[in-house]
């Protein structure tokens, strides 16, 4: 659902007041997190969507690397996870689900959980994902609310997955390209996290259904700054551009742009651009604002992240483009 | 999904091993337990379903409180839940996804927890329900791995749901009777829970989509016992049987009755007794061992609870109908 009717959904139901919400949802962060003890604290996310890739495996292991990401993004170690099954089983062969469980088995493990339960229903349409359990440190959270003027904004992956997975359904993208894509979001977030939390950040978000833009605007609001994005660094999926000209786009796309056109100071950037920074990504990177001496450290520890932009005090927009 | 689907589809997934998986999915139990302290161990489950009744607000509270009930059939304290919901928005005005929200938070509220996210997806058919996750005592859980020989068996809600929401739908249930039936789905099972733990139980479930006789059959499985069941003493909602016997079913039924069926020595049972034993609950009761000493003790202190049957070695049945 896009952002905007969700907030309209939401805005009649009163916030939770209970001292022991340390991130509820005020702030459309990553993950809720809930005090337990001085050294513990739960993170908790929910997550699934329909395949948006044919492999069965894959799709398994995008879904789980996605919904863990959640905890990631907050600076938690994921603990236990629940699966989340909508599956037509008068239509399709069981072992077609097995071998998405199987992927999403896969990845919990990798990340060092286990899968304790989950729920299955019949449906017309295929869909999967998990409810993932973290533990944290509730004085060592990465939240969207913590980032403070001077810091840099490093992406950890490159953007335009909402784009090449409707290019792959098409059967439009090569094959190099395909693997490109899938082998990023089938990366787990979890080494972007440590590195965060090792060089001293606090403040990170994963960028997913928003799109880079509708996260960061996430950001923007909850820590009160302005982001300031250098357009020409944002790194993309190699065939992304492309494919969007030739006109492969997305509905979430056009939602997100609703959400964040008022808040956005738009510069230069083309439409190309623009296309992706709104695209809606699955198992995206990690956005973090790392303090200014510490950025080289944190580029060091991860592979593949890009210095993207710089966090000052709130300005007009909460967003601008450079 | 039924049982039978559903064991098949995790059979070659090979099961969690580690120590702190203190319920895992091996029994079928009501939850997955996970252990975090000498003190403290996380109950996590996940369910969520289709609207069984019109009033968005009443199938709020009741997919809350069908979900909160899984934690407390585990001898859990709800502490935090993730709303999970489907919802047409392209079709449906918003407002109806609000209603039901609302109802949901109202339930998890009065279980004492706290609502610190969710996911929403478009999609063809409202969905709704919850990940819940409580807390528990590592040595003081509910499971159903724990009946032995001599207790007694305690069933806290009448059967019916399964038909009787059917009947509401084809608006065949006279109004009182649909009050009543209501009523008990959106009647949180905390209190039945804390009296099973208070006069020293150790062994409960509770009655949902498999239907008495499904849920039992894991009782009998885990705990390696026999369930004689005194059929005429086992409770019922006004009407679900002359419903039944008009056409009124569920194809869930049918399933569990499949599953079942050679687990069971349904002695002189009539139709109407099995179509009853079998039909899947929402939100439905917590069936409890007693030890045979505190069975009193339990009936006094949960309203609506009534002895079932007895709990025997095991014999050449899961479960006995007498």
């Amino acid at each position: 659902m896009g952002p905007g009717d969700l907030a309209e959904v939401l805005a009649p139901i009163p916030g939770a007041s209970d001292e022991r919400i340390l991130v509820g949802r005020e702030t459309f962060d990553d993950a809720g997190v809930f005090f337990l003890s001085d050294e513990l604290a739960l993170v908790q996310t929910v997550d699934f969507f329909a395949p948006i890739v044919d492999d069965p495996y894959t799709f398994g292991q995008i879904a789980a690397a996605n919904a863990l990401s959640d905890v990631y993004a907050m600076g938690g170690q994921p603990l236990t996870a629940l699966n989340i099954v909508a599956f037509p089983n008068d239509k399709l062969p069981l072992a077609i689900l097995t071998d998405i469980l199987r992927g999403g088995l896969d990845k919990v493990h990798e990340a060092g959980a286990h899968i304790i339960g989950g729920h299955t229903i019949l449906d017309e349409e295929i869909k999967y994902g998990l409810a993932v359990t973290g533990r944290a440190h509730p004085k060592f959270l990465l939240t969207n609310a913590a980032a403070k003027p001077g810091d840099r904004l490093v992406l950890t992956k490159p953007l335009g997955t909402g784009i090449l997975a409707t290019a792959i359904k098409r059967g439009e993208l090569a094959p190099s390209a395909q693997a490109e894509v899938l082998a990023s979001m089938t990366t787990l977030n979890g080494g972007a996290s440590r590195a965060a939390l090792a060089v001293g950040a606090r403040c990170a978000t994963d960028v997913t259904g928003f799109g880079l833009l509708g996260h960061a605007s996430h950001v923007a609001r909850a820590s009160g700054v302005t982001l300031r994005f250098s357009v020409a660094a944002i790194p993309a999926f190699a065939g992304a551009a492309d494919a969007w000209a030739r006109g492969v786009n997305t509905g979430g796309a056009e939602r997100n742009l609703e959400y964040v056109n008022p808040l956005v100071d738009w510069g230069s950037s083309t439409d190309a651009q623009r296309a992706l920074l709104v695209d809606p990504q699955t198992s995206g990177g990690l956005l973090v604002a790392v303090g200014p001496d510490r950025v080289a450290a944190y580029l060091s520890r991860v592979a593949g992240a890009v210095e993207v932009g710089t966090v000052t005090e709130r300005a007009e927009f909460a967003i601008v483009l450079q």
